[in-house]
């Protein structure tokens, strides 16, 4: 059976951000059989302008491949102001248009959230979820993996040491991967 | 007794953007001894990088006294995939922070919003509610002015046509400078 | 193959309700194969005490086991102040409780909303779905039926008479079968 | 100066909801010249119909009395299913109606919320101030009262022993008595 891709993509852009290091925890709690690559470059990603929605830049060009070549997304994003970062959002919005053209269509994906309040980006969770709804992409319900008092949770150099969240990362994962089985499973019935 | 200043914020970077026209149709409705200053510059605004957040470029140093200076704040935003625009959230991220100087403080504000759908924006309108509340910031709580089918509510000139709009912005306008003349007389009472 | 079974769940209870005309409607809408039953019985749903939870009265045992019975649950549920009635959510928290024993866990469920305004529903919408979202439901990405100005949708006789509204329904409807049937062929492969 | 009246709304109606106690505690925490009622009987609010809005039950009636008594109304909510409970919604949609009728127009708000959980509530929060907003209802925006793990900050009598909880109420009721009293000095000078 073929590998099942997922792109992490995350929400800050900051060097030693709590949502990039959650990310790259997970490259280290993946079931067999699956890959994984972090979309880094979104710092890169202008501010989105709709008289350019057919002309992008090539980075939103990279960005869209990459979103179209994987099975699932894995969203890690901080809460800014109650909501998901603006670079974030903006990430978004490039690779949804123009409408015929949302490189999200049909895509599974699931949420994480880090942050060092104690709400661990809950409301930026709610806030994605509406937002990848309208895309058309089925998020997966749970577990929920906030990672509050996210300071609390890295070594010094940068690795996950909460057992807690390890184990509901891999919950997560087990998650979304059934969830790819079985849409794939579905498109090969359907042929 | 001193001028109103009102900042207006536009959701959208595009050329001809329905909520761009939205502000400047607001010029032509403002109530006697209120005046507002357009900023266009958010096209500008690079992705906020936390790590930068205590040496912010020099238009996030522009959009931030401009704020400080306005008495209110009035948005008008386009809803992109159900929320705000990422170039918007970017825009305020950037006012908020850091922490201990975030521009909006205890400003007023009120939104508009403007789409070429029927939901007329109404989706962001209430995630921006979210967001501001979270700043410390008082919005207007009506009318809701919703621009649903934008297209149709401009002329080939730019210019609203619309006299519905005209008379819910009116009123917004109102309700927006009343509330700035009560906190006002307010911190003069506290004197 | 066996039947699907969709359990259809108002959210108003007034006797005209367009919300309910809306799921009758549906009704003469179904693909084959399909079968369809109204919980009418909303209206006699106490208010939610958490100290009855494990004693819950006949009818939410009702709804429980009506619930668990159907692949699939479709909501059609007006806006009431920006969100869903009181009425539909303390049916759910019923529904929901207690934790062990949430009926709704691990259903497909697709959602409609009519109101005789603008929105069509369309913020009652997306608060339902975060609240489904958390009982572990996935919920149909779209078509979203946001049926607006409903009082113009129907006829004296209560009949919906708008075939760009039975258009949309139907489309939600072969989406949440296929959905339906993805899932249960996953679990014929799971044994 | 006459005094100030604030009405408590409790979300949860079980005996021992930490909401109803965060509000009894919110009585000893009181400012000089404001008093304050809880609202108990919640739980004996029918569900709405809207067939039946212009003819409330009594205890409708009396709730909209008290609210319109009120010069700032007081909500304490536990998180249901990641919004408010059915309950308070329902009783916020009696009050809200007819239309014209609206006991909440022009009210002054503020709200509390306590939860088992490590979220506090946040999420009930916001769902409520969408609401709230809409019915022109003014909410303090701040401090965000969010009282998490609730079983550990009340001692076995239901007494709020946890200090930091009673500094962020104090607070809370110290910005939304400045709100109350802005408003009043501003209905004064229009006089």
């Amino acid at each position: 059976m073929s590998h099942i891709k997922i792109l992490g993509i995350p929400g800050s852009i900051r060097k030693n951000s709590y949502n990039k290091l959650l990310l790259k925890a997970t490259l280290n709690l993946l079931p067999q059989g699956v890959e994984m690559e972090i979309f880094e470059d979104i710092s890169q990603i202008p501010p989105f302008n709709q008289d350019e929605e057919n002309n992008p830049p090539q980075v939103v060009k990279d960005l869209k491949r990459k979103i179209r070549e994987s099975d699932a997304i894995l969203f890690a994003t901080p809460e800014y102001n109650r909501s998901i970062p603006g670079v974030l959002k903006n990430a978004i919005d490039w690779a949804s248009r123009p409408y015929m053209d949302n490189s999200f269509n049909g895509k599974v994906a699931a949420i994480m959230s880090a942050s060092i309040g104690m709400l661990g980006g809950a409301l930026a969770h709610y806030h994605l979820k509406q937002i990848l709804s309208f895309l058309n992409v089925n998020v997966v319900t749970g577990p929920e993996v906030f990672v509050s008092f996210a300071q609390q949770k890295f070594d010094e150099n940068g690795n996950l040491v909460d057992e807690n969240s390890k184990k509901f990362i891999s919950q997560l994962l087990t998650n979304l991967v059934d969830y790819v089985k079985m849409v794939k499973s579905k498109q090969v019935v359907s042929l």
